[in-house]
């Protein structure tokens, strides 16, 4: 049998799935059955590492995912537009999809996923999370028998380098960045990475899996590493954390169906699985019950891992091609979808407001007036249920005492109200830093 | 639709699964289709934590295999037989089976899989390594576009857990084991955990799947942990090291299609993503081309993690079943089997022979004669080809003088050969230890 690939896009993801596609010497021998139909292409002339046949380049994306001999649609070429209308048609036209677009999917994943399921096609996306890392098939197949509770992950690349690279060298982050952006770790405009945003999709996509339920991604909490100073690093440091930025879903109680969605950075305990996940290496840590804890760790992004996803999402759809995927049985004509694999939510899941969050904080004040000023910390933070865990008169920096304080799990909401007050107090000079603890 | 399982077994993972196909909620919806048909036991009368409709307990494995109702067999009984023979009859009669069984997988594989793949049925056995770890379905499905190179695990908990407080407490292996003994986390007779036979049938078992090729058990080469001591692991520290039992499968060279599979104790770099898998958690670590590493991390054993194994597995069949499992696709009047979760390996791996193993080594000696003496050991190595790394007097134990050795990648042949001559050495008291160090 001969399963026919389209391929959109032939980047750095789309070369090394060329590279892999035409190499199966030693891969899993189904590869055998897969061809390159069609690739397309920005511009026919460029120079590429790689040799496709001439007749199958073409600039017409369109008219690949029309194609009535192509039975798998590679989408590779992400962004928004044109990436989720072509996908759109591809499924309209039957064909199956495999994506490493975690924007599109993140924004276009109902109307994506909406139109799979009646059309009958599987819409797969391992790389668009932790790029070869395998979580999203995990999520959807092995881990299926649980009640997932947490989904922990260090699941942006160029962040956790800088933050690495910051702990490593006490350096800051504006010069770790231009350092990153020389040596390609960082996009020359960075803001997706280093605001949070690509995080933010793909946790998005990870509670979706996780929880059963879409997630709207104006939803989902979004801080970025702007805010992490060298002092920061060096305080977490002596305290016994080292910081990281986190993507966090979890169920917000035993009591209700509200979802916790937020990415931020994060004092992480060094004896914690995620604390020594360094460079650009990803990790996805998951709870659930019976299981306990699990974590996923590797490269998450590059062209080989990232192929090695695309390419396995490919393989499983040829395997289902093979034993006669919806020959045997339709719905409403259509072919009828594993149920593990495909994606099909009905629902929205109901994100619980970041005021009810319970989580530890840590935070650095700078005051002008030492004696009482613990004291007055104190009191405020109690006044608002807000206990301490440690607080620390650290030392003085530019003529101020500078306090360090790590509290217990409080509500988020109270410790906002208690440092409102506490930034209105005359002695206290400036909140210069907060952030959470894991 | 409803999936009929026959449950074979109500111990510890036994009663991990029941819990898991009574309280579906949360979990996925699929469960809901699931159904316990038959438990087989060894006494209807034992009181157990779980309740099982009377009716359809039994005594009578062989019924339950036999049964012309039911979909899936789940073998949870242990052991070599009855498992081997209720296996084979469950896949006579057509029946799906889903194992946590690796000793009979590792010994009878090939039978149990050639019978599976002639009689069109899926033989699936995730909980059989690493606990509710998902490696067995990723290795089959999300890794399957890659060239697979080198499969490391920590994959026994017992080992792990003693080697681990051996390594915080300083301890001697004897009194961490007694008291292993009595918490529960080796087993009165520790003999296949200790000696590394546990880890030998699950890394034959992670080799199969990885080089696409059987494994001969006694191909394995097999050493355990009786032979470590505190002042092996103190050294170990000093040096940079832990010692942990690995268990490795990996192409033996680029020129051939040899595979070295091994287990022993081994010095891990600190910085190693294995080195700080402590206490009962298991790993394994996997390297491919063009994914790089990944590493699987999670409890390796206990009721919870393997029923969640087991469960999963059984859904992963009821999905097949549900999109029509073998309806349109046939071969000789049997199902086809998806090409990717289907086990049918036609060849066995060639093994290298250890002499050829290139590796490091530590190694130990007790030396009568200090002056000079290190300048005969290095002579006995460099005559056979063994380049040292660094050779340490490290201090005097017991009226000798304490020598540690640790070599480049050396040849292992050569290096027997040198210790051979060395231990003839008339300065030599003693060749205290030897480990290989990754």
């Amino acid at each position: 049998m001969a399963f026919k690939v389209g391929l959109l896009g032939l980047g750095t993801v789309g070369v090394g799935t060329v590279e892999i596609l035409q190499n199966p010497a030693q891969r899993h021998p189904l590869l055998q059955d897969v061809v390159i139909h069609k690739v397309g292409v920005r511009s026919l002339d460029k120079s590429r590492s790689i040799t496709v046949p001439t007749d199958s380049l073409t600039t017409d994306l369109e008219s690949i995912v029309t194609d009535p001999d192509i039975d798998i649609v590679v989408e590779v070429i992400g962004g928004l537009e044109p990436a989720r209308s072509l996908m759109l048609k591809a499924i309209e036209h039957g064909k199956h999809v495999v994506t490493a677009n975690k924007a599109a999917i993140a924004r276009f994943g109902d109307e994506i996923f909406t139109a799979a399921a009646e059309a009958g096609v599987y819409v797969l996306l391992e790389a668009a999370v932790g790029g070869g890392i395998p979580v999203i098939e995990p999520l959807k197949q092995s881990l299926c028998a649980n009640r997932l509770n947490t989904v922990i992950g260090i699941i942006n690349g160029t962040t956790n380098y800088i933050l690495t690279r910051m702990q490593l060298e006490g350096g800051d982050f504006a010069d770790i960045l231009a350092d990153a952006q020389t040596l390609g770790y960082a996009e020359a405009d960075p803001t997706a990475d280093i605001d949070g945003l690509d995080a933010a999709d793909k946790i998005a996509i990870l509670a979706a899996l996780s929880f059963g339920g879409r997630i709207k991604l104006p939803d989902v909490h979004c801080e970025g590493i702007r805010h992490v100073s060298a002092v920061e690093i060096a305080y977490a440091e002596k305290l016994g954390f080292v910081i990281k930025l986190l993507a966090i879903a979890r169920r917000a109680s035993e009591t209700t169906d509200q979802l916790e969605v937020r990415v931020h950075p994060t004092l992480v305990p060094k004896s914690h699985p995620l604390a020594s996940v360094n460079d650009v290496y990803n990790a996805i840590l998951i709870e659930g019950d019976p299981i306990g804890q699990v974590m996923f760790f590797g490269r998450g992004a590059g062209a080989g891992p990232t192929a090695s996803a695309v390419v396995s999402d490919i393989l499983n759809i040829a395997a289902l091609l093979t034993i006669g995927h919806g020959e045997a049985k339709q719905v409403d004509g259509k072919p009828l979808l594993d149920p593990l694999l495909a994606c099909s939510h009905q629902h929205y899941c109901a994100i619980a407001p970041m005021a009810d969050l319970v989580t530890r904080f840590y935070a650095r004040f700078l005051t002008k007036d030492y004696p009482g000023v613990i004291g007055k910390l104190g009191t405020c933070f109690g006044d608002h249920d807000v206990s301490l865990e440690s607080v620390v008169q650290a030392g003085m920096r530019d003529g101020f005492a500078e306090i360090v304080v790590v509290t217990h799990d409080v509500r988020e909401g109270n410790f906002r109200t208690a440092l409102e007050e506490i930034q209105a107090l005359p002695t206290i000079a400036t909140v210069a830093s907060v952030l959470r603890v894991l």
